[in-house]
């Protein structure tokens, strides 16, 4: 998850290196799937691993997706879809940070899916945890990231 | 598409047989993801030769979802993810009919998607075409409903 | 519930008498709440006879309302509101049959909501029933649609 | 907006308090329909001041409303039912902070709907602000967020 038009070049750069590493874990990459930003180079990293990519789309046709998600989820219900994205994910990676990326997030910690926080800034750090300590976590790196979330699926196996 | 718990034996026997022959052609098998009825049928049929199988769940968690539904989108939006089912899927194959089903081949016309009908009883086709000629079919068979999907594909593909 | 561009003008004049109706009961009429056909139709006899009046819209702005409208629910979610109607309203009136309406009608006999047609067609006499038929009603008017919903709330009443 | 069964006492107050406010101005006041916390408190003040009150629910049925609101929306959608409240409100008032209430704060700002905090602590204001600064403003009061909202109004009025 993060920005589409908005997404700096460091977050479009964290997240195609996050693909490519959820690619190799065996991991299906599952993003907004809109062909912009975050959503269209995670899903392009993962895709060019030779993993199994799913864009969830806000809009009611596929025409506008990435050219990187292999399936295409169309929902027609806009924003509506960012909690189709979060309820459908078992971990989230989230790369940069605005409104949009807030919103899931946000419901992320709500209904308490595992949120890994990549590039967002000081301000996030400070302000999440308060919403959903339990939940959130934060990387400096792709890799660190990785293992994060390896860590949270070991432990979930064991429960 | 077809009913759930109130599919009939029949109903069952075809939606397996068109999951096989939809995985065979090489295409994603997606229905509405619950372990019961067409859906299971036809997630099952296409799973074991071997095909892609996506349910696509009301609930707001994956425990419930048919077991042979290798991903699971979680929509948490109960009856408008039959919405989602119709946006996404470039054919519909219905098997069998009662009020959800009804629900989603009325949405499938409205959009303008082409649509197969099998053991779908003499009023369905009386009534639905009335509300969408263009792309209301009706089949006698499984390798007959793949047969028309592939002359609207064909078709599709020379535009 | 009714055609929107596709009503005939006599879907629009049953309608339109059946929000003046609506509204001498006391009772809120709550549509699409697009500026045409029966939506349009129900809320400006409504309104005109001082009843409360919703437009629940799919668009997500409230620009393309009917003027009828006193209230109107943004949903964003395209023809995913046609369920927030359905589960909103008490009892379904319904003018006219299109595939829109169908998708309302069928999701209204899925969940157990009452549904009365008023100038649907022979086609709908005959293939409804067989899917809810505890819960589908037919009416040659709208005074005998009021009737007939006025029944249902008593009943209802006395449960 | 605000927490449901995690709302403090205070942000219970502030929310009955601006529920009077609001509909003092005539203005109509749309909760998430529960009855609970700061959807209760606000619908409750704005109702014994005799003002107009809706409930938008996330369940399938009006059952489990608060009994203050006068009209209720039944979604059906979950928290899908948070882009609804956002996308049918003229402006946000919002007391407290949780998660739930994050996703709503931060949805409005990305569509641009002015946002008023009250009661929301210091780490909301270092936050928030950062991603959508024009649309977001602090209060601390109900009164002073009345004036805010109004301001608003008036120079959308003059546009």
């Amino acid at each position: 998850m993060g920005p589409g038009e908005a997404a700096s070049p460091t977050d479009c750069e964290i997240a195609e290196h996050l693909g490519e590493l959820i690619a190799r874990q065996g991991w299906v990459t599952l993003t907004g799937g809109r062909p912009t930003g975050v959503m269209d180079a995670a899903l392009r990293g993962a895709s060019r691993t030779g993993g199994l990519t799913i864009g969830v789309l806000p809009s009611d046709t596929s025409a506008a997706a990435s050219e990187w998600a292999s399936l295409r989820i169309v929902t027609g219900m806009g924003e509506a879809r960012n909690i189709v994205n979060v309820l459908t994910s078992q971990i989230l990676f989230v790369c940069g940070m605005n409104a949009g990326t807030a919103s899931e997030v946000a419901f992320a910690l709500k209904i308490g899916r595992h949120t890994i926080l990549l590039n967002a800034g000081p301000g996030s750090l400070q302000f999440w945890p308060a919403l959903g300590e339990k939940f959130f976590h934060a990387a400096s790196s792709p890799e660190e990231a990785i293992g994060i979330a390896r860590d949270i699926l070991d432990r979930q196996a064991q429960q």
